[in-house]
């Protein structure tokens, strides 16, 4: 029950698009990541996604259109629906998920490895 | 899957105590309040409890310390655990909590209509 604070563990991490798990509760990760450049398209076959942005700005590409998403404003993209978060410059997010599907996610997973 | 801008719902929020909810994801909701005053003491059943700290500085009184939290820090209250919210000036926080329990957190809804 120590306060997490988030600014502190973003300095911690080194690499665009690895995620650092930073709490659990109720079976849901919460997860904050550093962003930048363009990520691959891709889905979540059982989990919604939520990008929550801390500092900076985000584009979710849509297949039909693009969102940006400024600090201190978030999206949740269902289950299922194809997007592709680019981010031009570094941006700061803080996500949640299911805990039980975060070792699934292998999509993410290589391209993590590749950038 | 329009982005959600807090300060904005934040501005059309008059009460203390009382949250408005933003989103749903996995079965989880997002909610945001602004807290004021001291809260009771309580404590959650079935449900680990997340306040992330927005704007503004809460203290969260355990029964053993104090707990501060300030702009982008969050804390999960385990369940079962209780816990006394304390804001001594406005506080802006962003909280998660399983959608299942939202309408049985009588002890809540009852202090919303006292302040």
């Amino acid at each position: 029950m120590q306060p997490i604070n988030l600014k502190e563990k973003f300095d911690l991490i080194n690499n665009y698009w690895s995620s650092m798990l930073l709490g659990e509760l109720n079976n849901q990760a919460v997860k904050i990541a550093k962003l930048k450049g363009e990520f691959i398209w891709h889905y979540h076959e059982n989990e919604d996604e939520m990008f929550f942005v801390i500092e900076g700005k985000l584009i979710i590409k849509l297949r039909d259109k693009d969102t940006l998403l400024k600090k201190n404003e978030f999206v949740v993209i269902p289950r299922g629906v194809e997007h592709k978060p680019v981010a031009k410059n570094e941006v700061l997010v803080m996500m949640f998920e299911p805990i039980s599907t975060i070792n699934t996610r292998n999509i993410e997973n290589d391209i993590t490895i590749k950038t």
